[in-house]
């Protein structure tokens, strides 16, 4: 699929205002943008560092993946995002080596980027997603 | 402390060699780099992707920190690098907010670089690295 870069990191948190404050104040990044994603049910934000962004996801819902996720595993990374030309082209060459796929076509997701989720089944437990710009 | 940008992500894997036929022959990325360190305890394999390297870790001795972390939570990302002009600045930064080292002077890591590690409990989950390319 050769991506071209990291698009961003998800880090699963379980308070995002306390975090932002940490990205700010220890590691010195600014966030540029909080935006609730009521599909995928978090709220999120954003922070660029070099050409990648760090994403917090903080959960709406005992219901959501994160809250799920932080349930299993505790706080932290929570997925890699690859950014790729095409998110359906992806898709289908990893399919086509077996790997097993959330998302079998793109979907939205924040910034209003296309994206979907490889199935960490098949990336060696590493939640996996590739996400391109929209045309 | 101001990354410039993600130097690496570090993954903890089983298998370095199954693994390295994922990254290259799935996300199409090229390992360019084979290195023991023999301070850590593993053997790593770097991919570079945009101005961000991922990092597999393999643990050599059941001792490693890799090991060990792979018993409890599974392979998976196992640390956030961030690139810093500084790495004592950057310690003695955090260290003043209160934040746990786990390293309180630079050391040599992978590739060369001076490099330091705080500790998870006070970056809430995510082993956080902050590396240098040495002066």
């Amino acid at each position: 699929m050769k991506p071209t870069h990291i698009e961003h990191i998800g880090i699963a948190v379980e308070n995002l205002d306390e975090q932002i404050k940490y990205y700010e104040d220890i590691l010195g990044l600014k966030c540029y943008n909080i935006e609730e994603v009521a599909d995928q049910k978090v709220r999120t934000a954003f922070f660029k560092v070099g050409d990648t962004k760090i994403e917090l996801l903080e959960a709406t819902s005992p219901e959501s993946a994160v809250a799920k996720f932080i349930e299993k595993k505790g706080q932290g990374v929570h997925h890699i995002a690859y950014a790729v030309d095409s998110v359906q082209r992806a898709l289908d060459a990893a399919a086509s080596h077996g790997v097993q796929l959330i998302d079998k076509a793109p979907r939205k997701g924040a910034e209003g980027l296309n994206i979907a989720f490889l199935h960490p089944k098949s990336t060696f437990g590493v939640l996996t997603e590739v996400c391109e710009q929209p045309k």
